[in-house]
């Protein structure tokens, strides 16, 4: 079955506001079988709004509508939808006296115009919102002699998820025709997209049944399998035997091959750190706190992770890695020599298990006649060995700093490995 | 005038993929006057694509399509504007032998289906894409009776964007009435989104001729204002003076009030470091990293930023700031009186004029009794004073630190106006 997602609001056609929830939506429709075949963004004009919502429906057999479901004059989801479709709109006591309920527990005055929330659409269901004022709606209803479903959600992100999972998924998987949908996360590091596709293209292409989708993004590739099916023991064995495939193609750039949703780097490293009942411990120069950022991200990361240094000066590297002033001065700061005497001197200083070092130049400034904008050298140190990597990133700062965080986590799971 | 764009790519419907490239043409098309009122995403189908087409000439003055100009059999753009307005498409000879000499300089193999790419619309101007093999179209013709321009952009944003840029908005300048357009960027930090809106309603209202938009995320929020007149200096006089009296409403708050486009908190903490011949030091628990990650992603920033320590064990925050484990073992590793030794801690050690310690709860587990999740500490030290502030943020892991670093960034800044 085909989807269509509109998303209401003015500040989504301003430079700066981005449509995000229809990426989570298409991920859930998808998931259960329906394709999205059009997005659009639309802006808080009932006009342009019916005539949207009219487009869509003459194409399309769900459409969701994110958005324009709050208490100001600007909101005008209800009123769009029901000039849309001819229906009439009617205010309902118990939403009402529970906008009253909420008002007063929140020791707020409430304004007339607020009770617009309540106002129902002829034959929707309303959809309990618990984290917002708005409730959403479901209508199961026919458009120029055809079926079709239509979901009202609110806009702000951390309503619109949950209601959509708690209300419309289930509403719609028991209206859709029942196919079932199996699905497999991969997830790799450090290999460049073309010659993942290289290798993969022949592999997946032999899967028409299953939709292989590649994402890239600084040094992290993600692949997603989805296969539906009459039965799901079938479509769990091709995603299977699929996933299997590719990952004895990928061999050990693969970090995470879990069930449905695969682990990122930094939670595989945390996890190979328990498993080892290791800590670990970074010194960061050209990186400045990202290494540990995305490490610390992760719930439950203080079990293994001791902390570190940023060590942007060269007396910090002294003070928190007992890095020399003499080495410095024979090597450079961006030097495999340094790299490794961080890696060590963090190690020792906190007595943890590994010791990270990382030091490089993300540019725009710094770069010398040897020393290009991008090279990067990283050491991992532990009671065996301390090795250092060189590696040259092109790109900007932002870029070259995530490229070589991506680099030194994945250094640290193949050293764990 | 308004336009509209349609962004044409199957990997923009999937979960995984936005478009971006309309954020960037919109930017430009309001610095021009022009103001965007619907995005519409389809995917490589002819049909979907054609429709939409249609449906966007309908209502709209200036039509821009991102995508779907490549070689591939799914690049359907050129061969569907033809069809939406019955025009004919000719292979363009110049353009021919640009494609093969392009191919013989990078030594590959040109399938004839590459050639597509030389088609060009009856009555259209070719606009040269220095940045890849297809070029952009312009279009000026007419529709429904209707004079109509339409832009043909390639999709990659590294070929989108100066194509636009050179190409497409001279050509718009030139086509539209010419009107000055005035710009204007207020920042402030860690005012409520609700108590700013409310301080400046009843100024920016009273602007009809202002277009205010207000964009926040954690803690930080953004006023954008823009003003065409016929007359750029009363554009600019409406503008600086709207933007003078939300500084005075907002009074410290605002932290940034530039020129086009406003520093962020980082760079302006920055700026007052270098002012002030000062430097700085960060002792982060619960953010990880976060704040010298933002600070240290402005280039330039070694000249102010010392470094710092990421301090999650009690053990760390014993050896890289002195803070004693009876300290922690009388107030809790969470408190004021932690966050000030690690303040003071990490300046001493590390020579810095201004440190800083921060420690929290980010959950969403660790929370006690009487410590909530979302519960922070912010100290900042000089050699003045060490000052201590405690604040709860509410929200997810992420949002917990995203807040958390906003706030001790907005503390630097105030410690040093």
């Amino acid at each position: 079955m085909k989807s269509e997602i509109i998303a209401v609001g003015s500040e989504m056609l301003t430079p700066w506001r981005q449509d995000t929830n229809s990426l989570y939506l298409t991920e859930k429709l998808n998931e259960i079988g329906v394709t999205v075949t059009f997005k659009t963004i639309v802006g808080d004009r009932r006009k342009d709004l019916v005539s949207a919502i009219r487009i869509a429906l003459g194409r399309t057999d769900i459409l969701a509508i994110t958005g324009g479901l709050g208490p100001t004059e600007d909101d005008l989801t209800r009123e769009a939808v029901a000039e849309a479709l001819s229906l009439t709109l009617r205010r309902e006591a118990t939403l009402v006296a529970a906008l009253h309920a909420r008002s007063a527990l929140l020791r707020v005055p409430m304004p007339t115009n607020n009770l617009k929330q309540a106002d129902v659409l002829e034959g929707a269901t309303v959809l309990p919102n618990p984290n917002g004022s708005a409730p959403g709606q479901w209508l199961d209803t026919r458009f120029a002699g055809y079926r079709k479903l239509i979901l009202l959600v609110p806009g702000p992100p951390s309503e619109c998820q949950p209601l959509f999972d708690a209300e419309c998924l289930p509403r719609l998987r028991a209206a859709i025709p029942k196919r079932a949908i199996a699905k497999r996360t991969l997830r790799a590091a450090m290999i460049p997209e073309s010659q993942a596709d290289k290798f993969l293209a022949p592999i997946y292409t032999a899967y028409k049944d299953v939709e292989t989708t590649i994402l890239a993004h600084a040094g992290d590739i993600q692949l997603t399998l989805l296969c539906s099916k009459p039965s799901a023991t079938v479509a769990q064995q091709r995603v299977d035997e699929l996933a299997g495939r590719m990952e004895e193609a990928l061999e050990d750039w693969v970090y995470s091959s879990g069930g449905e949703s695969a682990e990122s780097l930094e939670q595989i490293v945390l996890f190979y750190l328990g498993l080892r009942d290791a800590t670990l411990a970074v010194a960061e120069s050209c990186t400045g706190g990202m290494i540990a950022e995305r490490i610390t991200s992760v719930s439950g990361s203080s079990r293994s992770f001791l902390g570190g240094a940023v060590v942007y000066s060269d007396a910090l590297k002294y003070a928190f890695a007992g890095v020399s002033p003499e080495l410095i001065a024979q090597h450079g700061a961006v030097s495999a020599e340094v790299a490794k005497a961080l890696a060590h001197g963090i190690r020792l200083r906190t007595g943890a298990t590994l010791g990270l070092g990382i030091t490089g130049i993300a540019g725009p400034t710094g770069a010398t006649e040897d020393k290009p904008v991008g090279l990067v050298h990283i050491a991992v140190s532990d009671a065996q060995k301390n090795e250092a990597t060189e590696r040259t990133f092109r790109g900007d700062r932002t870029r070259v700093r995530e490229f070589a965080t991506q680099q030194a986590l994945d250094l640290i799971r193949r050293r764990l490995m």
